[in-house]
């Protein structure tokens, strides 16, 4: 029997301080209808990312999520009906559905994916994330072999698979992460060298220990204290990939920046480059050559799928506290086709 | 008649808080004697430098100046004897000679130059300020046409040389500085084409008028407050060239850093990057064209020369204080020959 009812969420009220599962709500409405040139989407897996919160905060590389407007999101849906001659019921797309269960968008607005593998990768290794990691670590990071590169949030979707990759590329790697328990899975499941509990430890201090040669590459996803402490330990020429600041998302008052900017920026002669995916050609031999890895298990595909749209507000607020290994994804619906 | 004594100025203690002239003392001994493969010189200008101050707290791309040693310097001479092959007397020499008026040297540590000029040139518009400002604003900040361009210290050696080149490749160019008279001199005399006086508004507010389309590289050399007003204005894809940090040099204690690093650096995509002179190779052919910028005159090379090696404390700690305009030179004395 067709849906005839479709439920989105709502951001209802702009986060004060920390984000809560309160300030979403679930509607429901009837089911949209597309309109000339547009698809009719079933949306099966939502993408969450810390930088979901970032978009709250203001304008980024995207407008501002406000409060009385659906939740952005990216995910993958499955085409039910098409007024566009490019797209037909069934096909496999991607594009920034928001947070709900089915959406009519523009034709333009989505893009037709060819499933490598199981469907989730497209949204784990072979999506934004898994893209994030390769062209930061690759193109800006470039890690050589014998190198030492720290990889921050490295439990995270972008952070395990960075990590994976300067393996694979002859350097030393350690990750930072926020317990115990995702340092043992960082050395013993994805192959890290190290491993530092930032809150069990200062990463500077941990650095002398685990980088005991410097640090000649940091891939950061998180910015504040621990973008410091490493900061102290880069080597001369170290290059620093600014992949996101997650530890000044999900407040209201970002905190001072790192001491040592610019001053160490200048006497170690570092490179500090931030970078969205979207700026890189070659976006289809990156997906190629992340697909290779995954299928030759040179990299462990992570991921860290929750269940039912309705537990989308409970996944992100759970990402930011940081419980997610690996890719977090909320699962929405299975194709019918 | 011969000299039968030299002069030096040593750093008799390590400064506390800010560099005060009670920090150095002036001795006197019998002049030195060339060894082997050694050359006597006569100690002509030397040059003065931000980064002299941070030589003193910590090991820089240099060893660190420890009390009770000669203060290091940078400095033209004229070879007096010569117990090497590779020199002969006359020469004009170069080389961290310290804050003497005269020195024995290795040949190995000295490098002969060639006036052009004047023979203070080699020292401000083709020394390492005028050099420094060559490679930073052309091979890191890259300005192109129309773009903004924004430099601070803007009144000193590295900073009137630097937004003089980003002027004659077409860029707008905007100073800062530190005074009314100093703003006055950039946009009257150097040709800037606005000039802000950080003493007298907030950087950031300043920029929205005088850069109302945004920075697109940013030329520092001085860090803290400043560097956090400017980078709020980057545009996307903006260059940063961190030259300097001379906020954070005459203190114990370095402030906090800049908010919104590495947020912005992400978000803006922006390429944050340090460099110091010795890093770069065409060191010759930046040389002859720095010399034709400065003999065509669309660079005014600007020189602040204080009398005097006794004088030597005074002119570092008044630079420290923003007194200079340009590069500043202590005169010790004349060629002879």
């Amino acid at each position: 029997m067709a849906a005839t009812e479709f439920r989105q969420i709502t951001l209802t009220e702009a986060p004060s301080g920390k984000l809560l599962t309160s300030n979403f709500g679930l509607e429901t409405g009837p089911m949209p209808q597309p309109g000339d040139s547009e698809v009719l989407i079933r949306v099966l897996y939502i993408s969450i990312d810390a930088a979901n919160r970032a978009w709250m905060q203001g304008r980024t590389y995207r407008d501002q999520v406000l409060p009385g407007t659906k939740m952005a999101g990216g995910a993958i849906g499955e085409v039910v009906t098409s007024n566009d001659p490019g797209f037909a019921p069934g096909d496999i797309v991607e594009g920034d559905m928001g947070w709900c269960d089915y959406v009519a968008l523009p034709a333009s607005k989505v893009e037709k994916r060819q499933p490598r593998g199981p469907l989730t990768h497209l949204q784990s290794i072979l999506g934004i994330t898994g893209k994030t990691a390769y062209f930061g670590m690759l193109n800006i990071g470039k890690p050589q072999a014998g190198e030492t590169v720290v990889v921050s949030a490295a439990a995270g979707a972008v952070g395990s698979v960075a990590g994976q990759l300067a393996k694979a590329h002859g350097a030393r790697v350690v990750g930072i992460a926020g317990s115990d328990k995702k340092c043992a899975w960082l050395t013993e499941e994805l192959g890290f060298d190290a491993a530092i509990n930032y809150n069990s430890e200062p990463v500077m201090k941990a650095l002398k220990r685990d980088a005991p040669d410097g640090v000649d590459v940091f891939f950061d996803n998180v910015g504040g204290d621990i973008f410091e402490g490493v900061l102290f330990r880069m080597n001369t020429h170290g290059r620093i990939v600014c992949c996101g600041a997650v530890s000044q998302y999900d407040t209201d008052t970002p905190t001072h920046g790192p001491r040592g900017v610019p001053g160490l920026i200048v006497t170690k002669r570092l490179k500090v480059e931030g970078f969205i995916v979207m700026d890189f050609d070659g976006q289809s031999q990156a997906e190629a050559e992340l697909a290779g890895f995954a299928a030759q298990g040179s990299i462990k595909v992570a991921e860290d799928i929750v269940e039912g749209l309705e537990n989308a507000p409970k996944a992100l607020v759970g990402l930011l506290n940081g419980e997610n290994y690996g890719k977090r994804l909320v699962h929405v619906a299975d194709p019918q086709s």
